[in-house]
């Protein structure tokens, strides 16, 4: 395989701490790059930069580690564009909507689902975002979160069985049936889809108990925890998902102190083999901006300790945005975190969330994800909100943009 | 000159309250629209479609004026992430950084600079931005602030000489000099490539007197009036603005009743033929998201009747974005404007704040500046915050994405 060096760098961040340079985003002045077989095969001053057979000119702009966006649930059909418009005059956000989007994917073809998911997948790599977890949950059933997953995989590697995202229309009457479906077909049928098993965890949705019921059952079966918890008010989530030692707990808004000291003092043995690791809470501020809601506070997080990531959302209802840098943004403008912890918490701590080594962090070995930026710095991706700041992606090793 | 036949368009954004549909928005489905040297020259359902010798196939998607920047600071040299991260630490905006791009603009040579207004007015263009309004006022002496309007003047019509910016150190103890010096020779200098002045009339910058008499000495000349004001507190300067006929004031962050009184009964029938036309409120909420200042409130406005524009204030120091896309999503987030009316906002709003009635509208005989989006509705630039919507722009009838 031939050889590519990323050359003329003015600001590489590293997220690799033995890196040198400022913490936490090890950034390298004058840097250059090179990659053998989709990995980082060295890295180091431009003076020093070996040849290769083919080479990029950064020009002295910015690269970074590709987004890792650990959020997101992109296989469903439909939009909800005109209850956007109505919440945005005043209907609040409830989570209802859901149930819309379910109809709607129900009776959508495997090749219409499948194009909605290549066409975000590929709007989400344009805009820097090389690792991608894609969640199920607008099936509901057992053949639709089967088929949900199924189309997942073919573009990611991070998907999630997210059959209790809402208890569906027909078995309203009935939660205890539905968990029991969960647990039992969908889980057979889903899980060999599916790295991850989530929940959500909310009022509306389902209580402590069905969530650990269900997160128990995907542990069972090798799956890793996730759980959406805390976002529409406060509530036993964020501790569950320490409980079990969930990778991530992610929303966050509604925390109390007992809820930041148990993420603060998480840590976890199970499951990876590996150093211990702890629970991630990833924030997702295209939620709070697009249903118009109070923004956690990540600054409270980031100074007790918690391991941080930002992630998109992207859904159809609350969250139809595909913009890592939109969210870095807006965590800066709102949520009290510095351009450098937001970039590192779209980056590094997504990779966290996602218990990945290989990922959101340029070392010799580490996959060669990454993106170089129309700007000279990282503090650009807050510093010009809404400008399409990534001039090219390389997906393993591969340019996405100008290929 | 050949035809160009814009077909196939799932929803069309006109503007023109005369075209039926939707107000304010006239919005036409299943259309299509026919340029003809660089004008519209047709649009209607599109199986009345007429034959062209070229055509695009919106293929379903929404189709709107190009956005009408009524306010933007392109000529600079530097940029000020820097002192952007501090803001985010904590530090407020006083607008002393101003003087920092002074510097530097100054030390420019013209080609840096034309290299700055044309990477902007460009990154601006593939965003959707079809006019753009350009500022001089980094200059401050008579030869920068005209070789400042000169460069602006090779790539937009809509060029406004802001010699009285902030008072620059070295008049700092004499503002009456250099008040005189605006007025006089650096007057003389800057109008014969500028369409309109401008004044910061703010605590800090000009105050209402000196704004008078620099607005007074510019209409003299044939110049359009423009004020900046009401950013930073409560002040004169909308009122001064209406007062003179001001095309627009911008900002009006902060209002009194009697400030939204005088705009909404604002009429003038000064300078330029044709109907009277009254005072814009043009609102900037990239620079309230960029120095964490509360936004302005457009409700306010809008039910008071006052016509209101959106605008990014594109300049190095409080709101680095080009993004038109961006604001109108701040603006239906932040400010309580739905999404139609930010859109209009954006689009024909832009175009009053300019006194143009021949952009930010689809019409026949209107220019053809327009957008496709990537989207079915005019609502996703709202829905979708952040993400990279404009798939097509016509500039003049020219494609300027994929030509």
């Amino acid at each position: 395989m031939s050889s590519l060096l990323v050359d003329n760098i003015g600001e590489l961040v590293t997220n690799d701490p033995s890196a040198g340079g400022q913490r936490p985003l090890g950034v390298r002045r004058d840097a250059a790059l090179l990659v053998e077989e989709g990995r980082v095969a060295w890295l180091g001053p431009a003076r020093d930069a070996p040849a290769a057979d083919r080479r990029i000119d950064a020009e002295g702009a910015a690269v970074l580690p590709g987004f890792v966006d650990s959020h997101a649930h992109l296989v469903f059909a439909g939009d909800r564009a005109a209850e956007f418009a109505a919440r945005m005059a005043g209907q609040p956000y409830t989570g209802g909507g859901i149930r819309t989007t379910v109809g709607a994917t129900r009776a959508a073809s495997d090749d219409e689902l499948r194009a909605t998911v290549r066409r975000l997948r590929g709007e989400a790599m344009r805009q820097g975002t090389t690792t991608m977890e894609i969640k199920s949950g607008y099936g509901l059933t057992v053949a639709d979160e089967a088929r949900s997953l199924r189309i997942a995989a073919e573009v990611s590697e991070e998907t999630t069985f997210l059959g209790a995202h809402v208890v569906p229309a027909e078995y309203a009457d009935r939660p205890d049936d539905y968990v029991g479906l969960v647990c039992g077909p969908m889980l057979a049928a889903a899980a060999p889809h599916a790295r991850w098993i989530d929940v959500f965890c909310e009022r509306g949705a389902f209580d402590v108990d069905h969530a650990r019921a269900i997160l128990a059952c995907g542990q069972a079966v090798g799956l890793g925890v996730r759980v959406h918890a805390n976002q529409l008010g406060p509530g036993p989530g964020v501790q569950l998902g320490v409980e079990l030692g969930a990778a991530s707990v992610d929303h966050c808004t509604h925390l109390t102190d007992a809820d930041v000291d148990a993420l603060a003092g998480s840590t976890t043995t199970e499951w990876l083999s590996g150093p211990p690791t702890n629970t991630v809470a990833t924030l997702l501020p295209g939620a709070e901006f697009s249903t118009r809601s109070p923004y956690p506070d990540a600054r409270r997080l980031l100074d007790a300790g918690v391991t941080v990531a930002l992630a998109t959302d992207c859904n159809p209802g609350s969250s139809y945005t595909s913009s890592m840098p939109f969210c870095v943004a807006l965590a800066v403008r709102e949520m009290g975190m510095t351009p450098a912890e937001a970039v590192w918490a779209a980056t590094a701590g997504g990779a966290r969330a996602l218990r990945r080594d290989d990922v959101g962090v340029l070392r010799p070995g580490a996959r060669a994800d990454l993106m170089i930026l129309d700007a000279p710095s990282h503090l650009h991706l807050a510093y010009r909100p809404g400008v399409p700041l990534i001039r090219e992606v390389l997906h393993n090793g591969v340019p996405q943009c100008r290929p």
